[in-house]
């Protein structure tokens, strides 16, 4: 036990799976814990793309976190924007005031990096928040809605035209999901185009699909894909996007393909609140903007301040920097909180050590790669590990439930029953290309003969 | 069977109720149908207060219409905006085109009205939309997390008074629902402020609750309501809306009451394509918009023209206009697609009559009133038989079954998960008035104290 009078306190930064951990693994610490986000929920963020295509819910991947911490007696939850650190007086800076700490862990995340083209971003959505999942499935389903309505053919094929940048394992996902909504749940939507018809390509400047995995996963992941009709150019860069297309480079060649929906799962940089911490601290950020942290996850020079999760920059056992992935966050969280916990006891620190499970993606219907170890896995075997393993993960037992009532009925109807446009109402046909009103009059004509 | 080579052809404004069962009910009729709706769903508007309050999503309440209407041959769905009609010529304009019509059906539904104080509708947003739902959502958590950061007394009190204008149906449920967040969904979220503290205040203008409904079960409302600790306060009208509150004014006193959150839930006004297809008609429409049918909901003048549901002024049999409910809509759906039909075939026409069956309202947990012409009931008896008469009218299957598991859940945990602040993020907090930082380096002083 602490043998000051002041309980110690611990404010925590993101609820993401990192901060969760910590909060949650200080539940019978000496500590008062303050969990502090811009969002009122935990995002099962593993789950996005489903959202994005159209097969979940948002509430369905999302925890409140009040509702997660809400019986955690030592712990409280504040919605508040953190804007700066103040080191020397153990201050956090919010945008309306600010807050004291005896321990800080900042797990912020990532977001999307454009590399130096900002001006992509509102070209090519990536897939980080909720409102990024719902802007995604409205562009998707807008996309097969102006391709029914056009009548000019360049036109029809650049709406069926879809382009995803980066094939790690979101954007393997991505594809995956959006040739099954193309061939299988829009199938019978349609009187005009054929949606079977549209055109996915998953443009990877690496030599591979799903680089961080082994070689023969890599090969099997792209034999799906390429399967469900999903075209995978690897050693190709993205080298201009438009309103119109993208122009995609490789090392001999340039060509230019319309496509009026771009989606972006190529890079990702950490929250700009490691470059503000880094400055605090007088240390140092990656490429990625990430802090690089010590062997304890902490700051160096500042035992007392740790940095987790997508915001770390920390050596594995093989040499490479730990991926940004949900079991890396949630190891160091737990870390995290034992480390705290044990030092206001005064036990012996334990020391940081990331145990690699396994990996797994999944590409669509009844497929996926799985690695653990040497043991690799693949097809229907890897699809069923990769739902138990996503659906135990889920935080709360009543979404768990909903995901696996939603999972089920869409593996026998091949439904998809989650695709709403919603948003930017009325105005989703105006991102139509044509100024001319065309004549839609004679549209019940192609009608299919009516059956007698 | 017509005896023209081209098939008649229908077109049908609007995939409420009224237009689904129109397009549905000429499925065997020798026409070609096209749906024409903004939104690219059929959306159950009953338990839209039910999204606005966390416990259900949104596209557990909303159908795709391509999936609804997929398999029927002759029906062909358009995303489209209606702008005008040039009922000489029979054609529908569109924002982008113009569309020919042999039958036209106009069901475009009702917006809300906030008779000449258009400036109010920013300040207390009504529920008619998926987006309405989640804004109001957003409004009330947001409510509660603002009022656990603030100091001040005054405003803690402001951000916890909640003002609902309108005891219709739709405001009974809102309040009953706020009710129940209030006193048991959150009852464990916070650390400073005790949700039922909340103080909700349903406003109304006439001389009681549901006025439409009998009288005493106006009064089992009123006093479930006020069980569950809403205030009820009828004979009075809301004389101002501000950013701080809202003026109140009874026939002998005036009263200002200051309240961050108002909803409004009194006027609705037919959609504005009325009011165009009016003027092309050259015919009327009542104080609310409405266009006033025939006795066949065809428009003066235009037998091949009509009129349902919210934007229809139709006298019932006791003299009284017909209610703006889903029944009478799918009823008046019904009967238009068979009067088409028969039209075609050459058949005798039907004579259009309104059956009113009855009357349900919820108001909060295990209490309901319901009429069924003499017969009424309330308590547990008619919060069951709305369950079940809502259950079984959810257009899809799969939501039909995620409806059942999320009310199951909710009814024996309390809980109502999808409470998420999606939507503007990061400005949420800004709706606080205080522009002075405050500290808020003293929270975890108020912790209550840790267990042992």
């Amino acid at each position: 036990m602490t043998t000051e009078n002041r309980p110690h306190r611990v404010v925590v930064i993101g609820g993401g799976f990192a901060g969760l951990h910590v909060a949650k693994g200080l539940r019978r610490a000496a500590a008062d814990v303050t969990l502090i986000d811009r969002r009122n929920f935990h995002l099962f963020q593993p789950l996005l793309y489903q959202v994005a295509t159209g097969g979940l819910s948002p509430a369905n991947i999302a925890a409140p976190l009040r509702a997660v911490l809400g019986r955690q007696r030592n712990c409280q939850v504040l919605l508040g924007d953190v804007v700066g650190f103040d080191l020397g007086r153990r201050v956090v800076q919010l945008a309306d005031g600010e807050m004291q700490y005896d321990s800080l862990v900042v797990a912020a995340g990532a977001g999307h990096s454009y590399f130096s083209h900002p001006e992509w971003e509102p070209l090519a959505p990536g897939l980080k928040t909720i409102e990024d999942a719902t802007e995604i499935r409205r562009r998707i389903l807008t996309a097969f809605e102006a391709a029914e309505r056009t009548e000019d053919l360049q036109e029809l094929r650049s709406w069926l035209n879809f382009v995803i940048v980066g094939a790690g394992p979101t954007g393997v996902e991505l594809a995956g999901a959006l040739a099954e909504i193309a061939r299988h749940s829009l199938k019978k939507d349609f009187r005009r185009i054929n949606p079977s018809d549209a055109h996915i390509l998953l443009v990877e400047a690496g030599e591979r699909v799903l680089p961080s995995y082994p070689l023969d996963l890599s090969e099997k992941a792209q034999a799906s894909l390429e399967k469900l009709g999903v075209t995978v150019r690897t050693h190709t860069h993205v080298d201009e996007i438009t309103k119109a297309g993208v122009h995609l480079k490789t090392k001999t060649d340039g060509e230019f393909l319309p496509a009026r929906t771009v989606l972006w799962a190529a890079g990702v940089q950490a929250s700009p609140l490691a470059k503000a911490l880094a400055a605090a601290a007088g240390t140092k950020t990656d490429r990625a903007g990430r802090i690089v942290v010590q062997r304890d996850l902490s700051v160096p020079g500042h035992p007392e301040v740790f940095v987790l999760g997508d915001m770390a920059s920390y050596q594995g056992d093989d040499g490479k920097p730990l991926p940004g992935v949900a079991p890396v966050a949630i190891s160091q969280g737990k870390f995290v909180a034992k480390l705290i916990d044990r030092r206001l006891r005064g036990r012996r620190l334990p020391e940081y050590r990331y145990r690699h499970w396994g990996d797994l993606a999944t590409i669509g219907r009844s497929a996926a790669v799985a690695e653990f170890g040497r043991l690799h896995f693949s097809g229907f075997l890897a699809w069923i590990m990769w739902l138990f393993i996503h659906l135990m993960n889920i935080v709360s037992f009543r979404n768990r439930l909903l995901v696996l009532v939603q999972w089920s009925w869409s593996y026998f109807s091949y439904d998809r029953s989650a695709r709403l446009i919603t948003g930017q109402s009325g105005d989703d046909l105006e991102l139509s290309a044509s100024s001319e009103p065309s004549p839609v009059a004679d549209l019940p004509q192609i009608l299919p003969e009516r059956e007698p």
